[in-house]
Order: C-alpha cells, then structure tokens, then sequence
C-alpha cells in the first residue's frame, strides 16, 4: 500500500500524465464515468491515473499509456466514485479499524467518516489517538471526527477518561481529524454549557465541521436554539419533517441506515416527493454490526435500499460520495471523479442492483469479485490498549446481593425495564422479597439482578440493581463490558453465581461479551481492546456475536436484540431509568435515585 | 457599521435569542424565505437577527421580539439571501473598492470575491494589503483572491511589482484572502512552471481555492494538463461545450455578465436544456464598468438576464449564493438563510422581475429602494498609493519620433491592428515613409503612433510602434494609466504634441484616461490610486468615462468600445501582436520583434 499524498506534492506528475509526457501506471478503458458534480452518465471514458489520484478523465487515454502502465478495460461497465460513510462508529461492529476496512473495501467503501466515541470513554484523547494511527495506515480514507462529549453526562458516571475542550483543540490540528464529532448534549449546548461551546468553537477556529446530535422530535425552540449553537449535520432525524426542517436550515440530515437503525424510509421522500435538492442530504450507517457488514455489506447495502425506495440511483450516489465531501470540506480530494482527487472508484455493471465489482483504492486494485487483493496486515494495538479491565479481585456470589436493614420483608424497589424494539427503557418499581438482610431477585416475574462494575480504574465499585424484561430462566448470566457510553462492565442473570462467573470470564479475557449457562462459558467473544473491540476478522466477530445471540435465547432470552438492550442499560442520556458506576439513575429528572425506596414487613406484588 | 464576527464568537447570543431567552436585535415578519439549500420558497417565516447574524427562522418569532426589537413587516415579500459576485476585478470599474461597494449594495450585492490583480501589477503585495485593508472595513463581505501571475508574462514586459511565490504564501495567512486568483498562466502550469505550481501548492496547503482561468477553446491536452495542475474554477469558458467539460471534471464553470462579456447565454444551457446538475455552475460579472453599475446593476443585472435566458430564478439564485459560497468553503458563514449565517439577505417583490428593495447587510438596513442608508465615508487611501505615476520629465513630441537610420525612403513596420470587438489583435505591416530621419505615421491608412510610457520605476524609458484601428482624424491623442496588465502609459494619437500632452495630463492627474483635441484637454478621468482607481463615487466615474468615449467619437473614433482597445494594447498574453515596456511583443511566440523590420528607400501601401 502506498500512502496517499496530497495533490499539490504530486500535481506536476498528473500534469505530465494528462499532458501526454509521461506514462499513466494504471488506465480504465471505456467505462461510464458516473458524474456526480453533473448527475449524469457519460459513457466512452478512460481514467488515466498515477502517484494515487487521477490525472485525466478523456474520451481516448492511449496518449497516457505506456510500456509500464496496467491497464484495465471497463467494458462498459459503470465507473462510481468510492463510496463514503459520512457518519459511524468502528467500535459499532466490535471490530478494529483494519477489520472494519477489510470487511467494507470490497463493498466499494473508500472513505469512512469515523467518531470514536466509545474508545474516548474508554482512553480519552490517548485512545482518539490510537485510533489515529491506525487510521492513517488503511488504504482508504479513515477521517476521524473528535468526540466531544465524553463523558455523555457529567455527574451521572464516570466514564474512563474525559474529553476536555482544550484536547478538543489539540486534535483540531491533528492529520486525519476532519472536525467535531456528535454533539450529543443538546440540552447543553442549547443552554450555553461553556465546555461545549468551547469545543464547537474549537472545531470552527480549525475551519472544521461540527457534528450534531438532536435525539428530540421536538422541533421548537429546543431545536432553534440548538441551531444556533452550530452544529452542521445530524443522523437523529427520523421523520420526512425531521429532514426537510433540517436541510432547510443548513444542519445536514444524514439518513441512517444501521444494522438497527431504519431511518432512510421515511426520509428520504424529502427528495424523492417533496423535491427538494439533494444537495444537503447525506446516507450514512452510524452503527452496523459485523454480521450485517458480513452478510448485506456496507454502504452497497445502503444504496440498494435508496434505490428500491424509488430514489434515483446518481442522486442517492451524490448522497454517499460528493455530498458528504463537500460537507466535510475534502471534495477536491474524494466525493467524485475528476482529475487531482484520490483514484478511488468502484466498478459496477449495475446502478439500480448495486454490487461493487473491481475496487481501486488509491490508484491500486484493492479488491474484486469480494475479496480483498491487498495485503492488509492485523493492526498491533499497543499491549496498554489491550489492558482495559481492571477489577481488582475475583468477584464472588455476594457481591451481588443487594442488602437491606431487615432480616425479612419486602421492599419497593426500582426497576429498569426494558422495552422491545426501543432504546428508551421504563422507570418500573417492584415489591420484592428480603430474606437474611438481602433483597431477592423475582425470576417468577422476570425482575432479575443487574450489576455495573467498574472496570476502569480499579476501584472495585459494584452498583447492584434490577431489571425486567430479558426474561432468563435457569441458572445463567450475561455480561458485557460494550456498556454505553462509559462502558464498565454490565452482567445480568438468574443467579449471582453465573453473575460472578460471567464478570471473572470478562476480566480474563480483557473484556467482550460472555453468556454464561449452567456454570459454562456457553458463547464469548473476546473484545481484548479496550474491552470494545475484536482483533479478529469481522466473519469471526459475526460467528461468535451469533452464538451469543443464540447462547441468550438459550438462556431464555425472547428479546429481538437482547445484547443491544444490555449494552444500552448504562446510557444515561436517554430516558428513563439507567445504572451507571453512580448508581441508578433516572434520566427523566438527570438524577440518582436509590435501588430500594421503600421497606416494608409484608410482601406483595410488583407494578408498573 | 458593526464589524463581521465569527459565528463562534456570538454563538451564545444567538442561542439565546433562539431559545427565547433574550430579545432580537431584528426581526423580520411574515416573509417567504427563498431558500437555496433545499431550492424552493417557503412561505410565513420570520427571521430574528442578532449580533450581526441569523438566530433563528421560525414561523412566528413573536418570541424573540423585546421593546428594543426592530421589527420589519415583510408582508409576504421574499427573502433572499444576499447576492454574490464570485468572479471579478473592482479595479475594472475604475472606482475603489469603497465606491463599489456603494454601487452595489443597494442592488442586492453583499459578498464580492475580488481578485486585485491590476492593482498587483502597480503595487504588488503591498497593493493587495492595501486592498485587504479596505475591504476589510467594508459593510458587506469583501474577499481578496490573492494574484497569482504578476507579471503576467514573466520576460515580455516590466509591471511596477512581481509576486512570488513566497508572497502567496504569506497572503493565504491574511484575514478575508479567500484563495489563489486566476492562474492565468495556463501554459506555465500546464507546462510545470515552478513558480505557477508553488503558488497553487500554497493556497492547497492553506485549504484555500484556486482561481482558474483557462483562456483557450481547445479541450485537448493543454486542458487537461491544466486541470491536472489544480484549479477549482474557470470563467474563460463561452461554450456550452466548455462549461459541461469543465463542470464535470470539477472545474466549477463560472459564466460572466460583465459590461463586455456575455457569456452566461451560451452556456446556461447546460442547465436548463442539457439538464446537469446545477450545483456546479456559478454567474459571475468578472469586470464591470462603473457605468453599468450605475445604469444596469450588478448581480440583479446577472439575475435578471440568466431569469430571461429562461433560468429558473431559484436555480439563478444558487449560482449567485450558495454555490460560490461553497466553493469558496464559507457556506457557513453566507450563501444561504440559516441559523448562524451573516443576516445578509434582500427583500423583494418577484424573483423574475427582481430589483432589489430592502438589503439587509450584517444584520443592519444598509439600503432601501436602490438608496444606501449606511454612512460609509470615502476611503482615505495612503498618499503613496497615489503617486504611481513616475516619470522624470516632461514630455515632449520630439520623444515619440521613430528614429531611422536612413533619412528618407521607407520601412516596413510592425502594425498591432485593433480588431472590432476583440480582445485579440492581428499582426499587421505597413510600409511607412521615413523623413528627415523619422518613421511617419500613416494616418490616411490608420497608421497611428502608439507609445508606452514606463511609469513605475520612473526610468524615463518610452517605446514607439504603431497601431491600426482606431480611425483618429485631426489633432488628437487618447492616453491611459490603465494598460493591462503591467499598467504602463499608454498613448495613441494623430500627432506628437497631443500625444505628450496627453501624457503629461496623466502625470499630472497621478494617472487616468484622457483626450486632447486640438491643443486641449477633451475630457479626463482621474484615476489617482495606483493610476487606476478614482476616489469619486461611481456615478461620477461613469459620467467622466461617457466624456472619455464622447471625445475618443469625436476625435473619428468609430470602435464600438475603443477607450477598452486602447487599454488591452499592452496585453502581452492574448495574441497576436502587443506593445511592452520592453517593445513590440509577438505573442504568439512569445517574442520582442523590432518596429522596424525592413528599411527601403521607396516607399509602397501597408499590408496585413
């Protein structure tokens, strides 16, 4: 792989290319050049490329060819700009950058657009870093966008390290960080949060763009204010009406298309029947799962799903490659075809049934057919990375028993309760049994312990709590260190053995995800950095996702997405009621709240 | 007038004044807000104003209104942002940039992107500060390009300063340099000129554009090479054929309506037959003279022609605005209606028949009814910005002989013949008459004495030739400190002692355009700043001017444009034959050839 150069340290060379004096090293014979700055097809063109960026686009590039030169005939078959995934998170599919961009490269992905949120929650500005250099390594275009909250909520937990407006700065100048990721805390820069407006006017000092993050259909003056504050895109938009207000106002909506997220129907009906120009509207993934990477691809997936929503193919092309360039201001380097950018193109014998045939990626053949042809070796994390759980003893059954002052009775305590299919969980409250001065779980009604370990530094803090909803029977436990957004480590399960058990296996693997049934580790997978990602391939991380998919429902689990649900149950900023390494927390009200809020003598039911 | 600050710096305001929490300095009722983001026209908007920027657009911003509130009733009158001018030269309007800026504000402009070129060429980088100084302190939004080919043929003539490359670096570091201006140089960069890709290399660094300019119908190898090299615009394109080629290799065609170029008819059919995406494309004026500032307008001019051209007037309206804005990477700040963008906006009653009513510029009511209501006082420019003019002496008529070596007979002489509304010049011959040992003029063919006069290093220096074209009669001479592009004296006239009277008006006045007729000054404009500009307000400058064209008529002048042929004498880029500092210039080889070319004693009739 060579690195990509800048074109003005390579200019003199495609001018000596496309003016016929020196030889092109690759040359694409008779494609149709999808034009995404005219929306159009033009059929009958050659690209000549060298030094990685095209240097001519012309009806006949023989003048450009040389003894030397590959050439590559494109039979008629369409030339895309490489598609573009304007925002995501890596950490999303458990799998390390380099995995992420061998599983999506032969999709025809060739720029990713990429907030590292959860490492920063993890490693702070030393894991924003990290991922830097790893970014900087990859064959295709790895941007990074700063995170910039981080933790989510201030005061409400304690996430492993903090982002600071003054490291927002710093990484402001960093190669590769092309602006200011998410920001989340609406609330907060609607209210003038100093940290947060410094940070956005970090990003804007820079010249750089400012990610947005509305989670609120309320378009009032909540949303106005937010505006005005600066961010420039947002991917929380779910309604028609979410997009058209937003892209009138010069905030980018960026229609999702995740492994969970379905947010591109009905949107996209912005353009397709309200006609409005295309020009601000971006499709992008935010959170795709291995699996999903694996089986139905990237951004492929993406624009077929655009298509057979009737939108036209070069206008849903637009809104993965030169829309998202022009929005992160790179689009004299990628977002279409045209001479100096980077020579990352796809061919495709079909628009409307999208599937990437040959890859280039700068200038080289990256892959075909959907395999990768270039060598991309695993990337080496350093050893400090791959130590991210730090719990200072074995845990043991009692560290999950949740004390009471009374040797019997009941108590009401509150619950946590988990709704199909949403992110947002209930603020339930349950009477639950005491006995030998500890509150007792309610399998019977699927009230089920719950436990948030600090992982981070050490402490050994261990909040106990209870959830309803997962709906394990028999002796089993789950746990997860990928716990949002400060990513501890969460377990829930029948049985504060299995609990234990499931927490020690997560410590000595250096985090994951682990299902353990009947006193047996039953599926793992090992997310040795940073307690977030894999180092394995995406295929593997998919394999092993699925057995503990399959591992919970074994368990008894009838949740569609029961591992999303436990991962979420510490992401405090979204209502209503959370644990986090502060305690519960109910997000309604941005306060801790105690497990047990009543105690009484005699037992009943629990209610909603 | 209130100074420009970054939306980061105000930002906390406007969110207040979103949020409610603060009153409006301005708010703007019940308008229908054209918007060139989505490209269509919502209607019963209101719009509150603060700090000089966009807090927020909403349908009833009764909220944001305080006893301290202006409120302006729009009453169902368009909103559109404010009008851009992407391409051009304040100095061809002879007025500085002040008096531009009061032409046209209160046609709607409220963001020019000027390239300082002629004043480089007298100046240099101390010229474009001078510029940069201005235009800073202008009510509207007033970017420099930084020139980039001063002299514009390095070798083929003296101008007062040079640019280097080390000096485009250092503008691209100044406030409100927005880019690189036109690479007119397009055989050098084409060529891998050093000094042409180390320009173009400093503004990629700096992340500004690049200004294009290629000047050649020919799309073949030449034009290829040259986009290879890196600029992102062009406005020398004047076929559709050149505006689609360019359009899609990111070449963002810009098509002028200037006082003498149309070039917007041939080419917007691209769009609007063609059907390209219009994103791409952008209108522009490039140079305009202060007459039809003051008699047609500026952008509304452009406006209403690309409207009747049958344009539809959102599509105009985003090649005046958010187009540019974004190929310049300040969309942030204006080019469009949104939250947090400069309240740069015009209100109107049609956008087929626009004339702009109210301008609202940087949140204040800078005119109404084509009257401007800010105070903006003439600039007082440095006095040595008014002292360009430097030649030692008198002069006198005996300077502008032609000496021969032979004392009677005839030559053959190099004729520059001036070609009816061209801006190119043939390469014509004449058998001139040589007596007492002095070429004479031809004036029954239309042989003319045509001299230059160095005037920036005061070297005294004067070279004669001869012209053909412009049909003087009687005693007159025609002379002018504007010659591009090295900005010499130029003079032409029917008999010597009017020709050095001519010129030492010009001496006296610091530069201008003058007639004599008969012993005495016909008419004169004045152009004290760098021998270029006047101080007066523009209508002044078009009344002069009309003189100027007036007193060339009666002196037998029949060209169409013939005070504009006199000034291009001196071109030394466009073909055929010029006149320099350093003498006859034959452009297309790019060579000196002498005046003379052959000496006879008989003497026979001229020939092309």
């Amino acid at each position: 792989m060579r690195k990509r150069r800048p074109w003005h340290e390579v200019a003199t060379r495609l001018v000596d290319v496309a003016a016929g004096r020196e030889p092109a090293e690759l040359v694409i014979r008779n494609g149709r050049w999808v034009n995404v700055l005219t929306r159009e097809v033009v059929a009958g063109i050659d690209i000549a490329v060298c030094s990685g960026r095209i240097a001519c686009i012309v009806a006949d590039a023989a003048y450009c060819t040389g003894a030397g030169t590959r050439v590559i005939e494109a039979e008629g078959r369409f030339l895309v700009p490489g598609l573009t995934d304007a925002h995501m998170h890596v950490e999303s599919s458990m799998c390390t950058i380099t995995e992420y961009v061998r599983a999506v490269l032969p999709h025809g992905t060739t720029a990713i657009f990429a907030d590292p949120h959860e490492i920063a929650n993890v490693f702070g500005l030393d894991g924003v870093r990290m991922m830097a250099a790893e970014a900087a390594a990859m064959p295709i275009n790895v941007f990074l966008q700063m995170p910039s909250c981080v933790p989510s909520a201030p005061g409400l937990e304690t996430p492993g390290a903090r982002i600071t407006a003054r490291e927002v700065e710093e990484a402001m100048s960093w190669p590769g960080v092309i602006g200011l990721g998410e920001m989340m805390n609406f609330p907060g820069l609607a209210g003038n949060d100093e940290q947060m407006h410094a940070e956005v006017a970090a990003a804007m000092r820079a010249g750089k763009t400012v990610g947005g993050h509305y989670a609120s259909p309320d378009l009032g003056r909540g949303f106005h204010a937010y505006l005005a504050g600066g961010p420039a895109d947002d991917h929380e938009n779910t309604r028609e009406v979410d997009a058209m207000e937003r892209a009138r106002r010069g905030l980018r909506p960026m229609l999702r298309l995740g492994s969970a997220w379905h947010d591109v129907a009905a949107q996209i009906t912005a353009v397709t029947e309200r006609g409005l120009d295309p020009r601000q509207f971006i499709l992008c993934t935010d959170d795709v799962h291995a699996a999903t990477l694996v089986r139905e691809g990237h951004m492929d997936r993406v624009l077929r799903h655009a298509v057979a929503l009737g939108c036209d193919p070069l206008v849903a092309l637009q809104m993965m490659t030169i829309n998202p360039a022009e929005h992160f201001g790179v689009a004299r380097d990628l977002g279409c075809l045209a001479p100096g950018r980077y020579a990352d193109l796809v061919l495709a014998d079909s628009l409307e049934e999208f599937a990437a045939g040959m890859v280039i990626a700068g200038g080289e053949v990256a892959a075909e057919a959907g395999r990768l042809l270039l060598d991309l070796p695993a990337w080496a994390h350093e050893e400090r990375f791959r130590h991210s759980v730090h719990i200072p003893r074995r845990l043991a059954a009692a560290d999950f028993a949740v004390p009471c002052g009374d040797a019997d009775g009941t108590v009401t305590a509150n619950v946590i309760g988990v709704l199909e299919n949403q992110a947002p969980t209930r603020h339930l409250t349950a009477e639950l049994a005491v006995a030998g001065g500890t509150v007792q779980p309610d399998p019977a009604n699927d009230v089920l312990p719950l436990a948030l370990v600090e992982r981070h530094r050490g402490s050994g803090a261990l909040v106990n709590g209870f959830v309803h909803g997962f709906g394990f029977t028999g002796d089993c436990a789950v746990a997860s260190t990928v716990a949002h957004d400060s990513h501890h480590l969460l377990v829930v399960g029948t049985g504060a053995e299995s609990m234990a058990q499931a927490a020690n296996t997560l410590a000595d693997s250096g985090g994951g995800v682990v299902v353990v049934r009947a006193g047996k580790v039953a599926a793992l997978v090992e997310l040795p950095v940073a307690g977030l990602m894999s180092g394995e391939r995406a295929e593997v991380v998919a394999g092993k996702s699925a057995r503990v998919v399959r591992a919970m429902r074994d368990c008894g689990c009838t949740l569609n997405n029961g591992y999303m649900q436990l991962s979420l149950l510490a992401l405090v900023v979204i209502p209503e009621l959370r644990i986090s390494d502060l305690g519960l927390v109910d997000v309604n009200r941005f306060a801790h709240i105690p497990v047990i809020s009543q105690i009484r003598k005699e037992r009943s039911e629990w209610h909603s």
